[in-house]
């Protein structure tokens, strides 16, 4: 059993980024620049922006953060979009979502120039995906497919088995893999037998959210785990249950740790996995900087 | 096993549609209109036009037909869709596909103005279906829907296998099933051991093009059969093998006959199956009155 480090694969996606945006900040005069919107006072949000934030600065991607309450109009909200549709030094724009409840997010989404969804989670971007005539993914499918493809990894053949159906992640990634020629199944929360289908994955794909979910039982010998699940842990029993070795040890110093879905135990049956923390989630953000460095180069007819 | 009896559900929704436009044009003054371009020689596109046209003016659906020589430009055939794009009494603009060679498919069918897209093939509009934010969908696909819904047929929770991933079947009916709860396999030509997967199927749908590929030990005992296949058949031996006892005689008489991608043999393990001539077959034209109907009431924001 082999561990896929998505923080490795991360790490030099982000050097490329730097190199590539020197060279045309050299040749194009220009940088990629992100905003990104947040609404309201969601912390778990806010410290998602921030270390977005942060990420963008240390890449030399120009960032503006954005901040509104939650009491700002749709209009005014859809305003501020149409703004960042207008301004030139601005490639990429975020709505951190949620949105607080009162929005209709759709309504506020929409207005978003399709040229500038670093998220690509518009219509016509996921449309784009399903017909196989883009290379810009949403930034959790795109960071898997980029750990695959480090570790030479080719899903030609397999079957492969998605659980969860979100627009995020579940359904974008499962049309990519078809892409790819996997033979791919979706999963979900009306699935009967879901150990059954698990089973038989070459390649298991989970975005559930429940600690240790896929026991051991449940995977297939010599198979490929991915888990996109980041469940926060806080009592002592489940910590020592579900979460490995370093989370033990971080939990007795801060009183909380993360895991995956897929059970710690389950990873000796696989030939590779990504672990959580240092799997999927390191690629996330590091997708986002590399969407907007594409859609950068998109504007500069620079995409190959 | 029951006969899933496409014919009559596509009789019935006619008979809905002609009601409908008769209401519509007693409160509207309007009736919906279709214009279908065809390029070129290819003489089943042609035929399928001709159906087309006569199926809307029996519909009471305002149908014009524009054929275009193969030397036609793509800026000419491109500036008649901006064209029809502008005309108030078109609903709907279908490019008959596929188009000749020389033509950049994309490139001419991006032209079409997504509100006037009647098969459901833009990237934006496959993007609501994939974000289950739209009741319309290409024909095919969409056909296959009414037929279940007419047989009182709840595909949630069943495991639905899907073979083949083109854009205009496989891809959004495995697409549309995930959004009803189905539990979804896609498989195609890269799949390996595909009868494992059909036989765990509780609703199969075949898209292949090959006659009697599915044979009766791939299909599960009590399972539904969703045939898309009309392939011709020619050769005496094949009628036998493959034909049902109507398309055998109609052979006799004219000297082909067409078949299914699945065995006839298969159906009496079926709980239900669509036959082929009468299943899916007659529901793709009805779906594109349909569709026209839907967009043509979106357009006087009738549509619930």
């Amino acid at each position: 059993m082999a561990i896929l480090e998505g923080k490795r694969v991360s790490s030099e996606i982000k050097l490329q980024i730097i190199e590539e945006i020197n060279i045309l900040k050299k040749t194009t005069g220009k940088v990629p620049g992100l905003s990104v919107v947040i609404v309201g006072e969601n912390e778990a949000s806010k410290a998602y922006v921030k270390s977005k934030d942060r990420m963008a600065s240390e890449l030399g991607i120009k960032s503006n953060v954005i901040e509104f309450d939650e009491n700002i109009s749709s209009d005014k909200l859809i305003q501020k979009i149409i703004e960042l549709n207008e301004n030139d030094e601005v490639n990429g724009i975020l709505i951190q979502l949620p949105l607080p409840k009162k929005f209709n997010t759709w309504e506020i989404l929409d207005n978003i120039n399709p040229d500038k969804d670093v998220d690509c989670l518009l219509p016509i971007n996921l449309g784009m995906i399903f017909l196989n005539r883009t290379t810009i993914f949403p930034c959790t499918p795109a960071g898997i497919l980029k750990i695959l493809d480090f570790y030479n990894i080719n899903v030609s053949g397999m079957n492969a088995v998605v659980v969860g159906r979100s627009f995020i992640v579940g359904k974008p990634i499962a049309t990519m893999l078809t892409n790819k020629n996997a033979t791919v199944t979706i999963c979900h929360s009306k699935t009967k037998n879901l150990a059954d289908h698990l089973r038989r994955a070459n390649l298991l794909i989970s975005a559930i959210g429940r600690p240790g979910f896929i026991s051991e039982d449940m995977v297939k010998e010599g198979s490929i785990l991915i888990d996109i699940g980041i469940n926060y842990i806080n009592k002592k029993d489940d910590v020592n249950e579900y979460c490995v070795e370093s989370q033990i040890k971080k939990f007795d110093r801060k009183g909380y740790a993360i895991t995956g879905d897929i059970h710690k135990k389950a990873y000796k049956k696989a030939s590779y996995y990504t672990p959580v923390p240092g799997g999927v989630g390191p690629m996330t953000v590091t997708m986002l900087m590399y969407n907007t460095l594409q859609l950068f180069k998109k504007k500069q007819n620079l995409l190959k």
